[in-house]
């Protein structure tokens, strides 16, 4: 089992025109979509760059995770997602080791994806998202 | 000008063996290597995958800004650092975009790469750094 690239890095922002005015007309980034994620309660725009993106994730209701970190934080970097090659020996590692894990079982999203997140608390303070691709 | 790449994300932790116990020995990352980086009052440790890096971030001293931003928030992520192509067209675009500069013009740092921070107050909250290579 290996992580092969960093897959995302995921910024939670209050105004994305705002975000947006910097990542993309200042700063150069080609913004590929935007779209809302229903599961996640979240306006989300793709701004790819080499082989990883920038997220900028604007939380629609007040209840989500990132909607209350957003509340709590302000504005900011929310996670790191990295692809795996095998999620369940990467978690049944990390278990192994006695890492905290947010979701003991990868949780499978669109296109058949699956995801898991690992707890800051056993991470140096970084929410990591695990992916492994369907 | 373009952006080229996601150059690294850096960690600031407060225990280096702690988060090696997590990023390198239970997630399987390889570290390349670690090293004290005198002019930024630390020691790095070096994590890469894909084209990007991790980088964890232990302050030696109090004075430094990485080490006030660790006692004011703990450990977590502290910046991502872009690639461009060309950092005076980046830092020029950005000035007459209205954003924020922490470095005007480029620091020259080790091997004559050029590098220099925009300021979180107009990036939706994330402390970047634009790099070019020498």
């Amino acid at each position: 089992m290996s992580v092969k690239r960093i897959d995302h890095i995921a910024v939670v922002v209050d105004d994305i025109e705002g975000a947006l005015n910097f990542w993309r007309d200042a700063l150069g980034m080609d913004m590929t979509h935007m779209e809302e994620v229903a599961e996640q309660q979240s306006i989300v725009a793709f701004l790819p760059t080499g082989g990883s993106e920038i997220e900028l994730v604007k939380p629609t209701t007040d209840s989500s995770g990132v909607a209350k970190y957003l509340a709590k934080r302000g504005p900011g970097m929310h996670h790191i997602c990295v692809e795996v090659d095998d999620i369940h020996a990467t978690l049944a590692q990390l278990k192994a080791k006695g890492i905290k894990l947010i979701n003991e079982t990868p949780t499978i999203g669109a296109g058949g994806k699956q995801i898991a997140f690992v707890h800051p608390g056993s991470t140096s303070g970084v929410l990591v998202e695990l992916y492994q691709a369907a």
